[in-house]
């Protein structure tokens, strides 16, 4: 069982990932999770909702997520990417079934019910935001589609134990779902070569982070998409997930690329 | 078995249709499908691809379907409204599936190579469109799903043969869902109380139209919803469903309403 995650906005990089699942289908089982973050962005600001970020007082960047955005989310990540995701495999002759965490409860968070920012210096407490983390996957509804041959697509948003649209990251599913699964590998494949010590020098690579250290990176990695990766890395081993490889997405192959160690091996 | 319909722009006819299926869920097994043409509508004119129709030759009004529509009825249909009566029923406590006709191949169509069209009063051929109808339905994947305990919510668009995503009318491809799975009763929720003689006038409902007076009505209503319905009727009879019968959604109770024949039954 192996999971794939990969960014929603990366369009050119995306018809590689797809060759290879598709040659891998029928042979081995995977799942591929993805995001649509830079596409939520377009489409927003293009509906006249443009993107806000907010910065929480512990110093920790996240969307803000009104109902309005968590709307758009659904719309975007559940049915623009994900459809077009679904799209490529089906024209690659696999037979994928496209979710989001709606589905089935597939994805169950916990909304924070109260969100402490900083706007403008000062501190701000939001109470109406809808974001929030994963802490069960319907892992039974995944099997069910496995066993039947049809490979899930999955992204968020996820659903509140509420019953309500929750924005929760992407990569971080993705570590939920492979845990649920008892997934031994988790491939997070992103625009950059893999955990960079300079994030604008891909020289600087990390080739191999001990699951012993993933900690003190994650207190380095304070912002960023990086930090996220860190935390999904970490979640997935916590949750018995044998190796993580965060690696490039865009270039031939780059889901063997990753299990070959072509990137950031976390394990 | 039950097969239901309701239209996607029907914003306060929704909840009504939500709760009783809510309260059938677990007694007995349903399919919703939906639309997302009004909201499409919406949503395609905000984004600077406003909404096209195009007449064809023997008279008929569709939607010009190119590759951007195509992806826009995706993003609305199997995101927007899909995540949204997904939502509507997991606050119920329904573990629903939303499902579009892409996923696993679901709702598997013909797309028509040519379209021939008239435009201001001359005969255009149309070769990039991608509007079709659909052959087959993949109701082991429904089966399956039903069999968990999740309710599948199902919406255009269908995919081709080749992988494409392709339009198709909802009614229509309800009423292969309702055939594909032996259903008995298909139940198609509308603006309206029913056929009527006079489109402009719910006074002129018809209460039952007989299985053999189909035909001659579909040439009656030579344009319009209720010809497309009229042949979902048709379709679904000849695919086994006993009855079909179109009823009003925006009432409270629509669907027994709708299954103790008040609207027009067809059977």
């Amino acid at each position: 069982m192996l999971v794939v995650k990969v960014g929603g906005g990366e369009g050119n990089a995306l018809p590689p990932v797809l060759d290879e699942l598709a040659d891998l289908h029928g042979e081995r089982r995977w799942v591929l999770v993805h995001g649509g973050s830079a596409r939520l962005d377009e489409v927003s600001e293009r509906l006249g909702h443009p993107p806000e970020f907010v910065t929480s007082t512990a110093g920790f960047t996240s969307r803000r997520t009104d109902r309005r955005t968590a709307e758009l989310m659904a719309m975007v990540y559940a049915g623009d990417v994900n459809s077009r995701v679904v799209e490529g495999l089906q024209r690659r002759g696999v037979p994928a079934v496209g979710l989001s965490g709606l589905d089935g409860g597939l994805l169950e968070g916990t909304r924070k019910e109260v969100l402490r920012v900083r706007r403008d210096g000062r501190p701000v407490v939001l109470r109406d935001d809808y974001t929030g983390r994963v802490d069960r996957v319907n892992d039974r509804l995944l099997r069910l589609l496995l066993e039947a041959g049809h490979p899930p697509v999955i992204s968020p948003p996820a659903v509140s134990r509420e019953g309500e649209i929750i924005n929760v990251d992407g990569d971080r599913a993705a570590a939920r779902v492979a845990g649920a699964l008892g997934a031994r590998r988790l491939v997070l494949l992103t625009g950059a070569p893999g955990l960079l010590r300079d994030p604008d020098d891909p020289s600087t690579r990390v080739e191999r982070l001990d699951r012993e250290d993933v900690e003190a990176a994650v207190r380095e990695h304070a912002e960023g998409r990086m930090r996220l990766k860190l935390l999904a890395a970490r979640e997935a081993l916590e949750a018995g997930v044998r190796r993580v490889v965060v690696a490039a997405s865009g270039r031939p192959s780059p889901v063997s690329a990753a299990l070959e160690g072509d990137g950031t091996v976390v394990a």
